[in-house]
């Protein structure tokens, strides 16, 4: 992009905020640096200020892919159970079922360190588009410009992380309209504090999953330590053991995944019809995959769990995401908003000598991914080698690979602001099972045959042989469950991957090429020309309508507003907030059966708690998948609440924001506070929290 | 090694050369920096100047892994018929077999342009022994020190190569002990002048091949352009039309493979136990399936020949040497020798300190190397696929990856200074038959099966299928035999290749990170130990003897004398020189029956020769297979004849040099002349060669 036309896409974006149009809802995952201060104020009277966004951006913290934030001047971090879930089941094995049985520490001591669990809290950020967009040059090529746009990425990040010791890395916004420089604090020493049991965590399981109202104290507890000892921040957030009322204004300060309100016809037709129908299929046949499994014992069925949640919540999603796109009027609409933008820009010689083309482009480009999606998926994506062992496999070939190259030729995911990551991550010692991974690989390998069994490399791996003795092979042959074989091999690089028998790392470096090859086709291919012309579109919209459009999100902080507020469904009217009553009438509708049983804590101490205690409430915030563990927020920047899920029909939300029904579900504050004093006995959490100590 | 070390064994070496101790034989492959003035004094009283070194150095031509030089002021270069053998062989087809007619072209423009080959001429030698050994500090392992050479001596061609635009090669010495940096210019555009027929070139065939007496008539004269112009030299021979006298003093200048002289008696036992015996019934299996092959039909025949020659020629040498290997008496001297300088080392507790454990190092080195020698050899040196598509979708592979990388950390090969060479030689159309291809490929793919059968990557290749079927699916599924193809893909790097669907890259990329595992272990378990030691053992010798040892042989220009001489054989003598009257009656004796059958040429031309004419004659001058096409000169320069070959008992010289029997055979400049005129009618031609144009 030329430096000028940069400069007026950046006048309108920033005249769109000063003009402050009012919106019509309160749709927007807002950039913490260019926050929508006239809107909140136009529409709820409520002044945005610079030091209030500073501290709850501090407060913030990122877990994994979702949301947290600091409870604690301690370092206390609450998010949800189902977000610490992972790190929770690496800390259980068969003796010691922390998500069946809870855990608290009552004392620190008593805290437990979660191996290779990584928190960041986003330090600063600083708007670096001119740099970015200032390494293309006129005449290049999609794919020439996205490799200059990377390289001077990468070269950012690089400085940054070197410069401030801190995780650099730039985010792609509006389709490549803006790049910011996000600077993460990375906090490697994560300790658990508390967690419920996972039958009142995830109340209702797979079959409430995105629905309201709800009943789950979806909650976990963390301290971040710092040289052994408690992170002493000074950005927290105090807890409001008033919560939050009816129709109050809220805030939610988390990371949104990613949405497609931007994206263009073509784009959501190639969700429609291919990726998602692809997504679909293969997580059903995953989920029965795992449900057959667990059927074979207890222990079985444990460790089936650790992977079925992650299945089931992204089938469930998806199929909600996939119901908007096969919603004839939601698409008829996208229909129309496109047409309209795309005559106006025909109807002006300017205007369509300069975005013209942008959605042909576009439309090229999805065909071209229709014709390699299935290779790309089950090879570089992975589908066809589902176990942690390839992953791990695949990440030490890798990282041997691009380490050997200079920083701004590495495949993005190695590049130096991201080693140590990755590192730490590779040689965390999450527990394996052998046989599980067995079953996993053997029925994507079964898949891969299906689907590509007349590709060269999935020949020569299958060679007439079962898909279950290629599996058992591979897991018999491969050392990467034992921590020390991995240092080694990192240690080694390149060489010890070259000299390696591992059967695992044989199957890495023989798909490796071919994977390569497709992602390289990828990112040239559609990559590259959907954030050049989807910028295009991105800039003719901002031309045409001159307003404030919220960006889509990028799995990055954002700041969402709305309030808490019920709703009518079939004409039924949802209150905002539901009560331990409902939780105990609930279960008892279910005489208690799974997945309606109440934990034994719960069904002991039903009488000490005041049951008109709210537990979970709803609001209008925009929210996706990421956000879960994002705290809300009042005025007063005081926690009322974690957001754990949205309603079912808040999943179309990913393509149009929509307010009258689609909700945000949260655990209430107050709910938090009842069942840690009254079901649990932990009082000097509840000190701490209230800042009692 | 320290530098003042270093210096001490400058000091011997050249002390040596100085202090002229006369030797006792003509052994020795010299260096042209370092040349055996004194030596040659004392023994022959003849002063080598240094302009007169000079001159047979730039009028020397290295030609592929062999020998020629010019002969003319207008680029005329004359070498063997089998040196040129593969260029002639690639500008043959089915309906013009050159190999069978012979060439001759009358006018420049008929003269044919030979792609692919690619000429040296070695302007320059500087000794950098100081800089590469600079490099190793105290205290480095075997592997670390080789790996720091290595990048010095990277460093060195890069710069140079970059300073001067010659091709820049570093040349290891004694074992490492010395470092010359060799500079070449090269020529690539060269054109086939002249050619007999190889019925006289290789007259007597495999049965003969290191026989004498001879008469082969193995020149071939092919002529340098640059420009599209013969390249004008100052530097060529002036031909001798009086040949060579029976007991003349010759000079032989060329560049000799390897000998191993220096070699311990580990190294030699493990060539004697290990590597002789595979290669012998390798080239044995090779060379049976190729007669069948050629059985087959008169096409096949041309086609089979074409790999004939070297795998005869190659089993014949290797044969050779190993007589030596098994020779009681020339092992025991070894042993003696080696035993002696051992005591002497062990006795002295400086020596011992710094010496005495380098024979036990290599010999451990050679154990190690026995553990993988085969899957090295199979794998990295490629003997499992013994096609010319896998060649070149190696090189294709390995270009790519190594370009990637900092010049310094690249496989020695695709360096800088050798890129030009590594391209010219992928790019070039040398004709590829796919039939025979299969037929090669099959068999040494059911050999790698057959030793190497375990293995992942061969259970993935083969997968219970039949060699045949893999080979003849792999030699359809390439397109490498197009040179377009070859030349997208080279340019479009890792990516390309990472996205290619050609069956032999797939091929290449499946066996590369194995075979470089293979290659990383030889170079650091073998090689690097080999070296530091080979240097321990070098400097051993020169310490105790205090004498000037000749260096083994690199495949680098070297100086050889000796004399024309005959010698006794089984109690016959056998004369110095041949003539054209004996060539005559050994094919009578044959009733011109293969391989004595003379070419119609000769048989219509007979009465017009002088049959007294020497046509080939023998010398004592130390050579070794790389030397064929080097010209002898006599004392004034001039071309006396040129080797092509030495007798049986000349193979075990590789160990020990002997020359009471062991001779090279040359074709004398005498009988090439005849031969020209009388019975190719090329006055054009040997005017040319004698000046009077």
């Amino acid at each position: 992009m030329k430096k000028a036309a940069l400069r007026v896409l950046a006048g309108i974006l920033l005249a769109g905020l000063a003009v402050s149009i009012p919106a019509a809802s309160d749709e927007g995952m807002w950039l913490f640096n260019m926050a929508p201060k006239d809107l909140v104020q136009k529409r709820y009277g409520f002044a945005l200020q610079d030091e209030w966004l500073t501290h709850l951006r501090l407060s913030s913290v990122r877990f994994g892919g979702a949301s947290a934030s600091f409870v604690s001047s301690d370092g206390l971090v609450l998010t949800n159970h189902h977000v610490g879930r992972g790190a929770i089941q690496n800390l259980s094995s068969k003796d010691r079922d922390l998500m069946k049985t809870g855990f608290y520490a009552r004392t620190r001591p008593e805290e437990i360190k979660c191996p290779g669990v990584e928190l960041r809290v986003l330090e600063d950020i600083v708007d670096v588009t001119e740099t970015v967009t200032g390494a293309v040059r006129p005449g290049m090529s999609a794919a020439d410009a996205a490799e200059a746009i990377d390289k001077a990425v990468a070269a950012l990040e690089k400085e940054e992380s070197e410069r401030s010791g801190l995780r650099a890395s730039v985010v792609k916004l509006y389709s490549g309209s803006l790049f910011h420089l996000y600077k993460y604090k990375t906090l490697s020493d994560v300790r658990l504090v508390f967690a419920p049991e996972n039958a009142i965590a995830f109340f209702g399981g797979d079959a409430d999953n995105f629905t309201y109202p709800r009943y789950d104290l979806d909650i976990a507890l963390f301290r971040v330590y710092e040289n052994d000892r408690p992170l002493k921040t000074p950005h927290y957030l105090k807890w409001s053991s008033k919560g939050v009322r009816d129709g109050e204004l809220v805030f939610c300060s988390g990371n949104p995944g990613s949405t497609g309100r931007l994206l263009t016809l073509s784009q959501l037709e190639f969700l429609r019809d291919t990726s998602y129908p692809f997504n679909i299929a293969n997580l059903k046949r995953r989920q029965a995959l795992l449900h057959e499994y667990a059927e074979k014992g207890e222990e079985e069925a444990r460790v089936a769990m650790r992977s079925l949640f992650g299945i089931e919540n992204g089938l469930k999603a998806t199929l909600g995401y996939q119901s908007g796109l096969l919603d004839k009027a939601l698409m008829d609409k996208k229909a129309r908003e496109e047409k309209a933008v795309r005559e106006a820009v025909a109807k002006d010689v300017v205007l369509s000598a300069e975005f013209g083309k942008a959605w042909d482009e576009i439309a090229a480009a999805q065909a071209s991914y229709a014709s390699f999606f299935k290779p790309y998926t089950f090879l570089e994506r992975a589908q066809g080698f589902n176990t942690v062992y390839f992953g791990a496999a695949r990440t030490l070939v890798r990282l041997a690979q691009e380490r050997a190259k200079p920083n701004a030729e590495r495949l993005r995911e190695y590049r130096d602001a991201n080693l140590a990551s990755v590192e730490r991550s590779f040689l965390s010692p999450a527990p394996i099972y052998d046989e599980f991974e067995v079953v996993k690989l053997a029925d994507s390998l079964a898949q891969l045959n299906e689907e590509l069994g007349h590709l060269q490399e999935v020949r020569w791996l299958l060679g007439g042989r079962t898909p279950d003795a290629v599996a058992r092979e591979l897991v018999a042959g491969t050392k990467l469950a034992d921590i020390e074989a991995r240092k080694a091999l990192l240690a080694g690089g390149w060489e010890a991957v070259c000299r390696s028998e591992d059967a695992m790392i044989k199957l890495a470096l023989l798909v490796d090429p071919v994977s390569r090859g497709l992602r390289s086709r990828y990112e040239k291919e559609v990559d590259a020309v959907e954030t050049r012309n989807g910028t295009l579109v991105a800039r003719a919209l901002f031309r045409l309508k001159g307003a404030t459009i919220p960006p889509d999100a990028t799995s990055t902080l954002r700041l969402s507003f709305g309030v808490a507020k019920g709703y009518l469904e079939h004409g039924r009217k949802i209150p905002y907030a539901t009560t331990f009553a409902g939780l105990f009438a609930l279960s008892a509708k279910n005489v208690n059966r799974d997945p309606y049983t109440l934990p034994p804590s719960f069904v002991a101490k039903k009488s000490s708690l005041d049951l008109s205690v709210p537990l979970n409430f709803v609001s209008t915030c925009d929210s996706i998948g990421g956000n879960s563990g994002s705290p809300l927020v009042n005025r007063k920047a005081e926690f009322v609440g974690v957001l754990f899920d949205g309603n079912i029909q808040s999943l179309p939300t990913r393509f149009v924001y929509d307010d009258t029904i689609a909700r945000s579900v949260m655990v209430d504050s107050r709910g938090i506070l009842e069942a840690l004093l009254k079901v649990y006995d932990a009082k000097p959490l509840v000190d701490e929290i209230l800042g009692r100590r």
